[in-house]
């Protein structure tokens, strides 16, 4: 499996996965993959484009094995978990960068459905900016099920739904949580939103009437955060 | 000049620019522009990537008259103006995600500085969901200097810097206010990180050490809309 893009193939030398040979543009990208005890080769930008296959690769590429899903269940432990579970998003650009943004959040991790959904191909490490390789994303056969799983477990589950009557401030974050973002257009699937167990929404001001998924998460994610640093240290009394 | 993706065409028969015709894949699309007044012909997939140049039209595709820039100046009147300034942005995407996030937001608008930095093209107004067509973005020489007009203005003047000292959510958002976010990977330039009053940073648990800049913009406007909402209800002491 090639990765490439600078990022992605740096965090790849420091993740969880076996990075066999790397190939690199210049010395310092070369250092990077030496360093971890890689193979280099030195090529250049059409060498790489044809290695990886995409003109995205920022002058560095490597060879690494399949991507390792984390265990789902294993995410629910731990102080406080974090989870993020994603109904069917297809864009590997979405999907990378709400991993991106999970992994700076400090989340437990992500889930994604096996079927209908963009895997962490190639493309969404690089579009993570290599966060993946330190974040756990784990695949189930059904998110509804995993999220029925994580309310078992002692977790609350929070969907984001634009038609939700409660704010996303307005809920409690503290204590075992999943956050649920729906499909680019499509929204949660019903089954999936049943299975939550509050609707919240980010109240919008414009006429567009929908935010990238993507930055929904980061808001949502970067709210729970902001929530639980202020209960901690008892400054926040709005939640 | 012309405009693709189906959002990103409708936004700009509501919006401020003349829109002079359409091409259209099937007839849901074709009812958008004729209720705009707009004349419109059919196309398939392949005559629709030929007019427009890419892939990613969505099926449907207008010409309309060039991106109606507003005045710099324009953004810091009304009352509580939120304006983003960005330094240098490159990336069409983060640009296009940016407007899309202000935009529902309720920002009054973008600045975006006249040379090295992307500007408002149909792949940003793609990327923006059609946001750019009703959030004013404005050109400016120096960005600096804008951001020191600010200020004469009365505006609080926000820089997001990783190595800030201060929070993101330690900060006043209330009354007019700039928040200044850096290019990828560059972060702001020296005259312009002088240009701010404060700066903040979005702490980070993660190993990777960087938010995409367009994630960073979300969580920023959002905290600014909740922290604004809430001292305006007088429930939030947080901030």
């Amino acid at each position: 499996l090639i990765l490439y893009g600078r990022n992605a193939v740096r965090e790849a030398l420091h993740g969880r996965r076996a990075v066999f040979r790397a190939w690199a543009e210049d010395e310092r990208a070369a250092a990077d993959a030496r360093a971890a005890g890689v193979p280099v080769e030195m090529a250049d930008t059409a060498g790489l484009e044809a290695i990886c296959g995409s003109p995205d690769h920022q002058g560095m590429v490597c060879e690494a094995a399949p991507y390792p899903y984390a265990d789902p269940g294993a995410l629910l432990g731990g102080d406080e978990p974090l989870v993020v579970g994603l109904d069917q998003i297809q864009d590997p650009q979405n999907l990378g960068a709400i991993c991106r943004s999970a992994e700076g959040a400090g989340a437990s991790g992500v889930v994604i459905p096996e079927r209908r959904a963009a895997e962490v191909t190639p493309a969404v490490c690089r579009a993570s900016a290599g966060a993946v390789e330190h974040l756990p994303v784990a695949r189930v056969r059904n998110l509804a099920d995993f999220l029925l799983e994580a309310k078992e477990a002692g977790a609350w589950v929070y969907g984001a739904d634009a038609a939700a009557g409660r704010l996303y401030t307005e809920v409690d974050w503290s204590g075992p949580a999943v956050m649920v973002l729906g499909s680019e257009g499509k929204g949660l699937r019903p089954r999936v939103q049943a299975a939550c167990d509050d609707l919240v929404k980010v109240p919008l001001r414009g006429r567009v009437g929908s935010l990238n998924v993507a930055a929904t998460a980061a808001i949502l994610l970067f709210e729970a955060v902001r929530s639980r640093a202020g209960l901690r240290q008892g400054l926040d009394k709005s939640t």
